[in-house]
């Protein structure tokens, strides 16, 4: 019987190898094929496939000639029908070598994954692609969503594509941009003067009383599933192999529970093998829970009071996922670490007059956390270490000073010591 | 002799097939590995491959296991030693099906080739990244350039990663974002009241004075080279196969160029064959100097007096590339489009509601242009029709009319016909 499945499988080869859902808190298992949000018991569910099959029908040199977006690796993606996925061509962002940032620290190995080189500019477009195809595969028409501002404007732009209805809160305080691109491409829009909690609150009333989709970060199954691409594409660009330290800015943390999801999903396909690489969540100084509870080696984190940072991203005071993100740096001995707003500022200045790389400031507060973890000596000069830079400078471009002199056009560039 | 150098193509294949460059106008040689501007004519130097060993010693399937970035084709790019790359991660764009903005036109085959997805958010990282790196193996060290602004964000970032000082000069209503991407990346920046041509005559006057290079378009031979690659892409991308049109808003126009170039090149490669697609290119009703000319059937452009339109990137009076540009209209059978501020911004609107992507107010005047002939029947229902978006609409965000209610945290969304 098992012998007869995998023939099956090489004669006609699934488009993905979902098997089903199980809870990431208490294990029950859910059929995948109707729309779900989360377990009974309250947690999130995580998407679970095949693998034992899907080891007899691919291998890593079979992605080799496929094409260069996520979808490369649609056996380990919950979207059953390829008619079904909605793309704009996301995923394989570059792994940018960082060398004159890298010499600068003393280290020989440096890497930026540049999440900023995606549709709508973030590492959200990814979450957003898997989720919407799934979520269109599965007929559901309207979703309603709390952003700090970049996840909307995905959603927003992957929903307007597949035709589904999108209604969006976000703090009044978010990134003006994301605002703009949710109404560019069609989304109901409401601002809230509150945080991204608030925002989810009034979006699980919505959701309750009209039969919406709640597309809250982890209440869906397949955003994460999006997001764990990074994971594979890291270990695919490494020549299948891991970095020794990977450095994740984390509000909610679904980009590094997912990253942690798929190394252990490689693992277990024996295309990496070894030690997973050691997981650093950063978090501002004036929002940092998981920190908090990394340090009291807590199971969860709690609520954080007045949180407030520069890099909005990440300003998430309870995460739903916190037991999941925290699991992953206790597993991989990894940590977490807290960086200010004014150090962060600093550093996405210093990488982009280096790398010419402009990151979002969520993004930079992972070079401040590297200089933090060198300095302490948990990572050392001779490890490799890829940063993860989950969006591009340009959303929230205000923290770069501007102050341009004015020329007439018969003026001449004014002669300076440097010139 | 022929035969042994073909022998040692094979033993050891060149990483560049640069051999000359030669003057657009008046086909005059120039040896490629010293720091050129123009020719003695004043007119571009176009770069030059031994096309005929490259046909020997490299296939299109050789290229299927390459990188994901436009470096894939460097044996077609000027840069000889893989030392010298400059890269952020640049190329391989996605070539984006537009099926729901074509059923509403009633055409099946549209496509949509995305150079948002770049570093820096624009086109223009084509041309700074191999312009950069073939000056940093010059040895060149300080280079001025005159920018509408998304050119001058590129250079600015490619540059401070090869280590080479930037001297930019715009327009003071070039878009914002530009300026602070210059400075963010550590260039030296400056404003004038006026237009790109006035920005060109002050980088002139100064580069005349100082001995920098000039980075102006097409007064360097290397930019073209990198915007070749679109024109590469968008062939691989389709098989080895070419559309009917291709539709390119035009400022400069040396992404036109490029396309035709890198066409012309691939087919004396027999890489691709049958006609080459016709080229179309897109002008603002206020600016619209090459729409003139070729409507005159003329040779070359006049200077566009009182240039204004809110696509801010093709607001070029006069280019000096403006010849090559028609050159390519009228060998391919294309033709040249002005369309209206007003219909552009409409369009960016309908292309993002339609399907999720967000181009740039130039991407958007292609819509407008492919409607227009449509309607004229210039172009059929039935021909195969890229449109060539040039940049992210995240750089110039403010045509987006952005109405948004707010919310206390107790409130619920309100109830709605739609909801």
């Amino acid at each position: 019987m098992t012998k007869q499945v995998g023939v099956e499988d090489r004669m006609s080869p699934r488009y993905s190898y979902l098997s089903h859902l199980e809870c990431g808190k208490c294990a029950r298992l859910h059929d995948a094929d109707t729309p779900r949000q989360v377990c009974e018991c309250g947690s999130p569910l995580l998407a679970r496939y095949d693998l034992a099959s899907l080891g007899h029908a691919l291998t890593p040199s079979d992605l080799a000639l496929r094409e260069p977006t996520l979808w490369r690796y649609h056996e380990l993606l919950p979207v059953r029908d390829p008619g079904a996925v909605v793309t704009l061509g996301e995923g394989m962002t570059p792994l940018v070598p960082l060398p004159r940032l890298g010499e600068r620290l003393g280290m020989a190995s440096l890497y930026m994954k540049d999440e900023g080189l995606l549709p709508t500019g973030t590492f959200k477009a990814r979450g957003a692609a898997v989720g919407i195809s799934r979520a269109r595969e599965l007929g559901i028409k309207i979703i309603g969503m709390p952003t700090n501002g970049n996840a909307g404007a995905a959603w927003a732009a992957y929903a307007a594509r597949a035709g589904i209805a999108m209604w969006i809160v976000m703090p009044a305080d978010a990134p003006a941009m994301t605002t703009t691109e949710c109404m560019a491409t069609g989304a109901h829009v409401y601002h809230v003067n509150g945080l991204i909690s608030d925002a989810g609150r009034i979006v699980a009333r919505a959701a309750q009383a009209r039969s919406w989709f709640d597309g809250s970060t982890l209440k869906e199954p397949y955003r994460i599933e999006g997001k764990k691409t990074m994971g594979l594409e890291i270990a695919e660009q490494l020549g299948w192999a891991m970095p020794d330290v990977i450095i994740y800015p984390t509000g909610g943390g679904v980009g590094l529970i997912g990253i942690y999801k798929a190394l252990l999903e490689l693992r277990e396909l024996g295309w990496v093998s070894g030690p997973l690489p050691r997981l650093v969540a950063v978090q501002a100084s004036g929002c940092a829970p998981i920190v908090r509870a990394w340090r009291a080696g807590a199971a969860e984190s709690e609520f954080w009071e007045g949180a407030s940072t520069i890099a909005f991203g990440i300003t998430v005071p309870k995460a739903l996922g916190d037991f999941l993100v925290l699991r992953a740096l206790y597993e991989t001995s990894g940590c977490a670490v807290a960086v200010d707003d004014a150090d962060l500022v600093r550093d996405q200045k210093l990488i982009a007059s280096l790398e010419g790389a402009f990151p979002c400031l969520e993004g930079a507060a992972t070079v401040t956390a590297l200089r933090h973890l060198l300095d302490s000596g948990w990572i050392g000069r001779t490890e490799s270490v890829v940063l993860l830079n989950t969006g591009a400078g340009l959303k929230f471009p205000q923290t770069v000073e501007v102050d341009v002199p004015i020329l007439d056009p018969n003026d001449d560039i004014p002669m300076t010591v440097d010139a």
